[in-house]
């Protein structure tokens, strides 16, 4: 699907991206992000048990620092289920990036992405670091996005600034676009960064929030890979009053980061494997939140709903079961659907004058826009998702290890 | 996939089946099934919410009853997601039925499967019962086993016989193989029948640990129908002790009984849209065996795993992943797997002499097991499923509503 590149600079750090061999293709396969001063950072990451040596690693470090000043991902071996010796060589890299950095190896994070079961070749890493930290610069940004996809098809970059109290605060990121998508190429993996000045409890706060309608929100196969991340780095370059919770800067600079983290995911939904549309899931009307999503995520998991989508066949009756497969108490009776503005469903009855011509005609776009209504309650959600297409099948049964 | 079709007739139960106009193309489409008497009778329905009004009246039904008589069911209309007037046509049906065989109303059971959001043609059902009731014979299996059939290639049948206490006791059963499969097709159905003489608390348990380990352990797709009906009727006819849960022929009982619903599920999977081989994964050395089936589960209904198996692609990587997002407290470091008996993975570490070649000639078999051990207890289970293949997409892609 198209897409605008955005080239999402923020002040204060400097980044890169380059070949060190480990992609047999030659393409580029390691970046380096850099902040100028320690920033504070958060780390969410993927909840399967089987957690790759960096996500450990990284855990390790940001229990103990809540600051960070270097990045470092890999893209082509995503080091995930290569035990012992996949710690030994976050070790390894990470001490010698800080040594040629110069910084403490606590304030160095790592991140891998690719196939799972295969060591990193640590040396070509390391070697490469002496030419990584000359080509640093703020603009590395295109550099650094290209270095960490893996079958991507798109680079996933976003950006946000506004203005509070007179000051401007930028928020950008990079991501790379498989998330739970092609977790045998193991990984979601975004960065985001801002130059806000914000404590880091607040940050915290704030990026949880921003990944539970973002990141939290997507789907393309339902399966979450074993090194998801995602990093958010704030430098206090943009000399605001540091935001705290309580203060009147918390709510845009939440809703800043939020967009761009939506903005990525969206991305990444878009560059899902053989997608040719992008669905929206809104579900208004739940008792709570999490129902919502609950509901949401079983219409955007059902293979029954992605392939009824990429045929265009507007059979309403696979969303109706799979809300009700959602483990979810609702009244089957008051349910609304609607595609596209079109009415489906209205309580609990099919809408007799949705003429199958019209219907089949709104199938055509590119974007689908499903909206359920429980009149449970207040609550809604959003999910993200693509269709499931022949091309997802051959790009996933022809891939080989 | 290839079958062999065995006739399970049960000494005592009388079926048929014929066109009654339901279907466009004229195929088969109503079958009745009638005990000689009034047999002990349990059945297990589908968990989704928006539950059909005929699973509704079966309910209904049985809390009232703990014997049933007769069995109506169609193909080519659900009734599912049609409200009251769904409920209204469940009465008219088995009211006009129970007229023509001169029984109770309450001891008819009803049963449908097809499209979601359709009425039914109550009076050509009603008009078809002269005949129907006229070609009723011990004989008349197949000509049921494909009235219920919708997108099935197959039909689907399973018998045996075992003698206690010298007494042959028989078990039949024939079912539709959409299950979880083709829920816009709305159905998995079965019916199981015995001429044993079993106690109602006996029956019931007997069928929920069938059940457990048959249709509850297979998977095509993920999503659980609005008409899933599993129903056993046993009549006594065996002039048996009636069997308790404490007597001496209910283990041999419940053993017939789940070898029936094994070889039904496993014929529904074999028949799974687009499938182009059959998937046992055996968890061993599970904690509980609500985990084993949990991991189990995790990997079947993995996308990834399913279009790698039909692509003959031994990557093991999706395993792992599929297993670490099982929910269930692992050791990652412990993990054993096996593919037709080929180790992959021992111990948590890659098996080095996994030699691709030799796995690759692995993964042409039509019949695939995988064998996970997690080391973690001594509890397994088995879960079923198939491929995911072109076809599949094709599928459902291309069905109109």
């Amino acid at each position: 699907m198209k897409k605008t590149v955005v080239s999402p600079s923020v002040p204060g750090f400097k980044l890169t991206g380059m070949a060190c061999g480990i992609k047999p293709t030659g393409k580029k396969d390691l970046a380096l992000i850099v902040s100028d001063t320690p920033a504070v950072t958060v780390g969410l990451f993927t909840r399967n048990r089987v957690a790759a040596p960096p996500i450990v690693w990284c855990r390790k470090v940001l229990r103990k620092s809540k600051t960070i000043q270097a990045l470092i991902v890999n893209s082509g071996c995503a080091n995930a289920y290569t035990g012992l010796r996949g710690m030994e060589d976050c070790k390894t890299i990470t001490q010698n990036l800080a040594e040629t950095l110069n910084i403490p190896q606590g304030k160095v994070l790592i991140a891998s992405t690719g196939t799972i079961g295969r060591f990193l070749p640590t040396d070509k890493i390391v070697a490469a670091f002496p030419a990584l930290k000359g080509k640093l610069s703020p603009k590395g940004w295109i550099d650094a996005a290209q270095a960490i996809m893996t079958t991507d098809l798109t680079m996933k970059t976003a950006r946000v600034e506004y203005t509070h109290d007179n000051r401007k605060i930028v928020v950008g990121g990079i991501a790379k676009g498989s998330g739970m998508i092609h977790p045998n190429m193991a990984t979601m993996l975004a960065f985001v960064f801002t130059d806000a000045a914000v404590e880091h409890s607040a940050l915290d706060a704030a990026l949880r929030e921003a990944n539970d309608r973002s990141f939290n929100s997507i789907t393309v196969d339902g399966d979450c890979s074993t090194n998801d991340s995602l990093v958010c780095l704030a430098n206090g370059k943009a000399g605001n009053a540091p935001i705290r919770k309580s203060s009147p800067g918390y709510k845009p600079f939440a809703e800043a980061l939020t967009e761009v983290c939506r903005q990525l995911a969206i991305e990444v939904v878009k560059d899902g494997e053989g997608a040719t549309k992008l669905v929206t899931i809104r579900v208004e009307g739940a008792r709570t939140r999490k129902d919502a999503q609950k509901v949401g995520f079983a219409v955007a998991t059902s293979n029954l709903v992605k392939t009824a989508i990429f045929g265009e066949d507007p059979n309403w009756g696979r969303i109706v079961c799979a809300i009700g497969n959602a483990g979810v108490a609702i009244k089957p009776d008051h349910i609304d659907i609607t595609l596209n503005s079109m009415p489906l469903v209205k309580d609990g009855e099919p809408v007799p004058n949705a003429s199958m011509r019209d219907l089949q005609k709104k199938m055509k776009s590119k974007e689908i826009l499903i909206v359920i209504g429980l009149h449970c309650g207040a609550e809604q959600a959003e999910v993200y998702t693509c269709d499931l297409s022949y091309d997802y099948v051959k790009i996933n049964a022809e891939y080989t290890t």
